[in-house]
């Protein structure tokens, strides 16, 4: 599969399968339509039209409507609609984190087409002029991708920690990097995609790193998130990007953006402009 | 000035002001409406409506075509409506190089908004942790932009030359770089824009290219084009960026693209996926 395909396959959704979910007229996400009617339920908190989920909730406060949003949530678990939450927040907005609106929990966040944020890092050992990559193998008991392959560390951005401060702590939980090496990751570039997924639309974020390590680097995953290591020449791992589909689908965005910036996608490809403003695809 | 502005700078034009100019029905470049006028001069070559400028010469080839807008080009100049030719010749494409129609004079390439090739080199040298850049000022005498900054190497990219041959040809001609030097130049990115420009629309795609330099190097203009290098900390250049007119205006693109892959924007910007996607614009 070209990266292009790959890019491609993350950015799969059919607009006339959802609608825009506003508030203040402002689209802050959207919702399958047939999902939709489900809101109906709280008439107070949402109007439902054929067009648009609209929040009508009266209370105007970031406090207030985070809790009306986790009242609908934990309504929606009960009745079998939503199978589980995930604890941790993401923020509603269609901007940057700080423009948000209230809360929404992570698991919800594709529900209501609601744009997510994730850290994702390219770990990277020089050999000469050539460069390996670190590759994680996510471990088996993964609720999404078990035994996929996944970047050496990647996390979701949750509300109430800076980049900096999540990008250590997913460090030391996902690779055991101390936090003087993690603070050495450089902020290279973002990928943003919008994929159709089970639980509903996906337009996501992913802020990438580039943090080059010595050769007797070795990490160790100490939340039990990764089963295995893979230190992987360059080579390999496009090759593996190309012609498998081992790594998780984002994973490949990240992947292709770290080769890009690092000389191995040439230039005179049909594909070069195509796969370089298809990671940077425009969120609805 | 933010970066996001230096961007916007780069993507000015109203499409009302412009036509499409097509061949075979797949539109290949805009026309500006009051020039679109002059091309009735040519029925046999152009059909001109107040909607479009349709190429209908008759014959298929790419040398025919080629010679039949090199006839209409000598006209224009003859008449004044057009100042000078180049003398390098770009491809007519709405995509890559290799799918060109035919060529166009370089200087007239606006004219018809054609999409134009260029590649630009960031040379830099590490100093510890930190970067330095390598700059030029422009020669009094250049027609566009006398007297202005620039990157290490810059140059349009003309038929006939690979982005290899091409690159290796402008490093020798404006830094005197030698060509085992300039092969170790990573191709690492693209920046895209289209702007309106007194001649024309300049829907332009440019190479970029990292060199790291050692602190020894000193570059040298061998073709007049370069009044003077400067090695400046990649803090002063970044300041140029924003505060002063200073650079050519496609530069300063270059330049924020380097930036961003060295970690030198911040991802917590409120700007900073606009930026991104800003440097990739979607060309018309």
């Amino acid at each position: 599969m070209s990266f292009l395909d790959r890019i491609r396959s993350c950015n799969r959704w059919e607009p006339s399968d959802f609608v825009p979910f506003r508030l203040n007229g402002e689209c802050v996400g959207h919702v399958r339509r047939s999902f939709a009617g489900h809101l109906e339920r709280w008439p107070d908190i949402f109007g439902v039209t054929a067009d648009e989920v609209t929040w009508v909730y009266p209370l105007e406060g970031f406090e207030e409507r985070s809790r009306a949003m986790q009242e609908v949530l934990e309504g929606l678990v009960k009745s079998g609609l939503i199978g589980h939450l995930h604890g941790e927040q993401y923020p509603v907005t269609c901007g940057n984190r700080d423009q948000a609106h209230m809360l929404i929990d992570r698991a919800c966040a594709p529900h209501f087409g609601v744009r997510a944020f994730g850290q994702h890092l390219n770990g990277f050992v020089r050999d000469g002029e050539r460069l390996k990559m670190w590759i994680g193998r996510r471990s088996a008991d993964r609720r999404v991708y078990p035994l996929h392959l996944d970047n050496l560390v990647a996390g979701g951005l949750p509300w109430g920690l800076s980049l900096r401060e999540n990008l250590r702590k997913e460090c030391r939980e996902e690779a055991d990097i101390p936090q003087d090496l993690a603070d050495l990751a450089r902020p290279v570039s973002a990928v943003t995609y919008c994929r159709d997924s089970t639980r509903g639309l996906k337009p996501d974020v992913i802020y990438c790193y580039d943090l080059e390590l010595s050769s007797d680097f070795e990490p160790h995953c100490t939340d039990g998130e990764v089963e295995s290591f893979h230190l992987w020449p360059v080579e390999r791992v496009m090759e593996t990007v190309q012609e498998s589909d081992e790594f998780k689908l984002n994973c490949n965005l990240v992947i292709i953006d770290f080769l890009a910036r690092h000389g191995y996608i040439a230039q005179d490809s049909p594909d070069y402009l195509q796969i370089l403003q298809g990671l940077r695809s425009p969120l609805p």
